[in-house]
């Protein structure tokens, strides 16, 4: 029997010379293109420098707190009050019971790229990996800017509030000498969720970043406009939206905008709406940005699926996006097929990514796609890559291979790391391997012809050249 | 490392060599048996002879125009006014963006089958196959019913409306000497869509092809059975209902046939029914059609999950089945469980196959089988094959894998193509290649006893005799 | 090219040199702890003897029921009035049409295992294996607490009514003396499903077992309180529930208790309650149970998705759990999201072990897991190990895997059988040597270290330590 492959080694997930080929010789090159990330632009702007390890990887990092609260570790050592080191050894400790999730991947894989650390994290290694890390990241190739740079990061488009000001990148714009283009993405799910708290407050705030006094629906769209202008100004080429399923409430009739008129008029005076109204004014309003996007060029995106704050107990002690989220099992065909319909009807369809989280969904999603791919656009209507839960390497096979076998590959934006770390850059890496490897092993078996020409451009495209062409940076 | 092994050569998809010995020995050499398609019938009495390779392969041929579409090739070369060789140019563009695409293998698949053509085809090649296919095309064995006689098929279910007057049928049968049986089979989904616009001219259409007047629910029945009749004397020995899932109102009640009968009176009374309604009718005339089906010893084929004509901008442009329908997120498992088992009750249950589209259903699909084998016929209630969007080597073996975990893969009555095109006869041939690779490579890891005999009676009842003995056509 | 392994030798499922190391070196020795099945405790009690294989294998087996009523086999040779050896010869000849189901290694591993036949069963082998197996069930070590003994099972928990008077398990905790701790489980479906017919009666019979008149919900739980504190003093640790999906009605109101109050009064003075009001009522019951399991210390298990009971004419016949029971595809995410955080809401939430019968829902189970645990116990709420249909290699790998990715795989408390039958034992072993499997061909591709102290302590700990800590028998 063969030797077992060296963990983590130069060909990791590359199982055969040919998909070694395809990843040493096409895709480890290219730059990284990260179309979609939670990263905070004011760090960037700043030029943050991380005082310890535990600052840059376990602070934000919700997948380790889920894994450290499944490990039997209490939530002092986690959000609450414990010091650094405590925390980091806490997560030494946790690694080990990560076997076969991808987060004993990522954290070996950035030790190795970041700070050229070869050791597995353990209690037994905690305090040696913690004071290297911790030295290293003084240094000006990890601090954040130097980060950019190292990773070869060509674009990154954060994710913004309507409302926000988006000082941080106009800091970036203005003064700021870096490699990487830094773009706001126009993310307006506030404006979006009529029936939750704060709403109204929200719609006040918006007037305010708008300039502009918002009595009705009217004036909503034209704040939401003057918005996008200046997110536009600052490089926006993308907006978002999370919800667990399209809203699409009796699109076919028409009579939609005209109700979404009277309900915002309703919430905004003080008066409680019904969930149907809500549905009713999302997806009017959703309709009316979908029409704006297509008339800016811009990419929409929409993630679908996440059934969120399961936990109203920890939810009440550390708010949302602390790792109390999960997988939904919600009707999705009919109501995205008749959103996407209702633009498309009147050629108001902007490019569009549809990410779902349940993987239950991957062909309804893949097969979705197609149905708006008119010929205008190469791969105009994208099924997007693995996300959140799915984001590891059984997740993003089951996307490429059914991506592959219902639409095309070729004409893939490829991968994002939706993340809220610095150091989550290799998942770049890990997705080029991971593609690499699938095409190798068809070569290997016979399913594709053995022309390194042929795919190697492929590699590339899916790997780089389609998001460049695609998004129009 | 061994080489690769050659792309599309002797052992395609054989990973070793019980499973190449299992697919030589007994699989390659049986007959064709593909018990629904879509082939015209008029095609095959005609004994029609192709102008060209793009008439054949592109005319009708959805996934080659979706994946067109999401290449960016404008419609005017898809479905438009451009000549037979600016499409068939426009195809070959698209192919190299199809890698890991079935299509990707169909296309070369054929082109061996066919033509003995082993170049890949690509804007380079796109001229010389298109003389080469073009010229071959007007030898005899590759009029139509050369090819039936070629590729070996031994049978031939047509899809056809019980108001078809199966003009071609009668003709084949009477007047063309051809080494293949051509069935049609009996598809009443137009007598079923009584919510559809055109449900009243339809009825129309049928009581004269019934040569009877249709004024209530039992002429109806009375005129499906007449139609039935017709189809029997032609060889018809199956059914097929194409449906989003299985309508199943209140059948536990007993009252739906009552309703029935006054809500067909009310629509052909030019009066609008509700939602409700038409369910009611559709449960009771598919209760019914269920009855007679088991009477005759037809096999009921039923085909769901479909999500169709989403874009509605391009169904006004080109009509239904184009390439704009996707794979739903229906409920499926209650319906289909109430339907079943109240034509079960009374020992009325035909044969009967189930296609699932989503993939997500196929273990819900798997099991409801199980659940309506009574000993009476070896695999009466079969899981259907892998379907339009999962008929490709991912979807196969994952259809294969859960058959063979969940049921008997011993009595699957196996692959038939569902395709529109005489060109898609070697699908068998890739079906029968999955079906050995999977029984090689259990033998191989010690998962099956190293016993051909054993196995190649499975290989082969599999791939014709289960067929042949199931359909007793 | 390699010859094929032996079929169901040492290195079944065991693909190269590190998982066959993992398995033999650590799994194999170690004692089964079968922490839910649906053993007889009366047949320990009485250290029954088998009269003969039919008798211990095909008797209560309604996998194998399926499998030959799909195979074409008369009722009468299943469960009807046939001789022993006519439905074991039925038997012989249906499990060649098994190839690849898990009943073909299920059979071959147990006729291996208990009886050292490595025959192949078939109408050939049928009358050997069957005198053969005959005179081994007559020996001490093939009698039920021989078997127990024989196949090292340290803890067996059976599944059994609150209103069952546990007349065997006081037997065998008074006057036995065996080697394996035989635990009763509190399954409460009879009180939970008030829409059923004979509830009224079931109410009567609990009244009757916990000595006391049951005249309203609080008596209800009085009752099914004082019945766990005599389940407990028989070593009871866990509960187990079966339901299509979670009742979760109205539970964030806190008005669902008042109301099954009135609704269980309702139903006991003999009127009709409607399907609203019997979710009413399990929801709250559910509510009070959970409290309750969290005070001992239990585990609670769920195992929601089953479709029961489809063919009707059947199920009048031959009564339930007879194989007639199927995969539904309900909604899971949002009740079960709900009753979980109810519970949690208060720190009231058990240990929770979630069985899903569809796998489509394998990602939501294994990240709503994910959503309570809060650090007070390593893995508390657990995605239960592959369930029923999916308790095969299949099913098997893709839990492992999903558990992996989107949880903690070295947390899980393994397998267990589920299965009414004493020859089911060896699936421990089948589990374990796939565990083992898995973990060493990531090792091989590089994607696991190579430290065997490492995995084989994760390995240890799935398939026994875990269960031991976790459940404290």
């Amino acid at each position: 029997m063969a030797l077992p492959k060296s963990f983590l080694g130069d060909d990791f997930l590359l199982e055969n010379d040919i998909a070694a080929a395809l990843f040493h010789d096409h895709a480890a090159r290219l730059p990284i293109i990260d179309y979609h990330n939670h990263l905070p632009p004011e760090d960037i702007a700043a030029n943050r420098r991380f005082q310890n390890i535990t600052q840059i990887w376990l602070a934000g990092d919700h997948y380790k707190w889920r894994a450290m609260r499944a490990n039997g570790v209490p939530e002092k050592y986690i959000t609450g009050a414990a010091t650094d080191w405590e925390k980091f050894e806490k997560w030494a400790q946790t690694v080990p019971a990560t076997l076969r999730n991808p987060l004993f991947h990522w954290t070996h894989l950035e030790l190795r790229r970041y700070f050229d650390i070869e050791k597995i994290l353990s209690p037994a290694t905690a305090r040696d990996i913690f004071e290297q890390t911790n030295d290293a990241l003084q240094k000006p190739e990890l601090i954040t800017q130097g980060i950019l740079k190292k990773m070869n990061v060509e674009v990154v488009c954060t994710t913004d509030d309507p409302a926000d000001d988006l000082e941080a990148h106009q800091k970036i714009n203005e003064y700021q000498r870096i490699s990487t283009q830094i773009n706001p993405t126009f993310r307006p799910d506030k404006a979006i969720f009529i029936e939750k708290e704060g709403f109204v407050a929200y719609i006040e705030k918006l007037a305010a970043a708008a300039n502009l006094e918002i009595q009705n629906f009217a004036d909503l769209l034209k704040a939401l406009r003057r918005r996008m202008d200046f997110f536009a100004s600052l490089g926006c080429r993308l907006s978002d939206h999370g919800l667990e399923k399209m809203p699409a409430a009796d699109l076919a009739s028409g009579k939609t905008e005209n109700q979404a008129v009277s309900i915002f008029k309703k919430k905004i005076s003080g008066k409680k709406i019904t969930p149907a109204e809500a549905e009713i004014y999302q997806s009017a309003l959703l309709f009316e940005l979908g029409k704006e996007y297509a008339r800016r060029g811009w990419t929409q995106q929409f993630h679908l699926g996440a059934l969120r704050n399961n936990n109203s107990r920890l939810l009440k002690n550390l708010g949302a996006d602390t790792g109390f989220d999960s997988i939904g099992d919600f009707s999705q065909g009919i109501p995205l097929s008749h959103f996407l319909d209702k633009l498309d009807k009147n050629n108001q369809l902007a490019q569009t990514i549809l990410y779902n989280l349940n993987p239950a969904d991957n062909e309804v999603f893949a097969s979705m796609a197609g149905n708006f791919n008119d010929g205008s656009t190469p791969g105009k209507v994208q099924w997007g890559s693995a996300w959140w839960f799915l984001d590891q390497k059984d997740g993003m096979e089951k996307q490429l291979n059914t991506l592959s076998q219902l639409g095309l590959l070729a004409r893939f934006v490829g991968m994002l790391t939706d993340s809220r770390s610095f150091m989550s850059f290799p998942r770049h890496e890990y997705f080029r391997r991971i593609l690499c490897n699938l095409i190798g092993r068809d070569v290997q078996n016979g399913e594709l012809p053995h022309d390194l020409d042929l795919l190697g451009k492929l590699v590339e495209d899916v790997c780089y050249f389609n998001a460049r062409n695609y998004f129009k940076f």
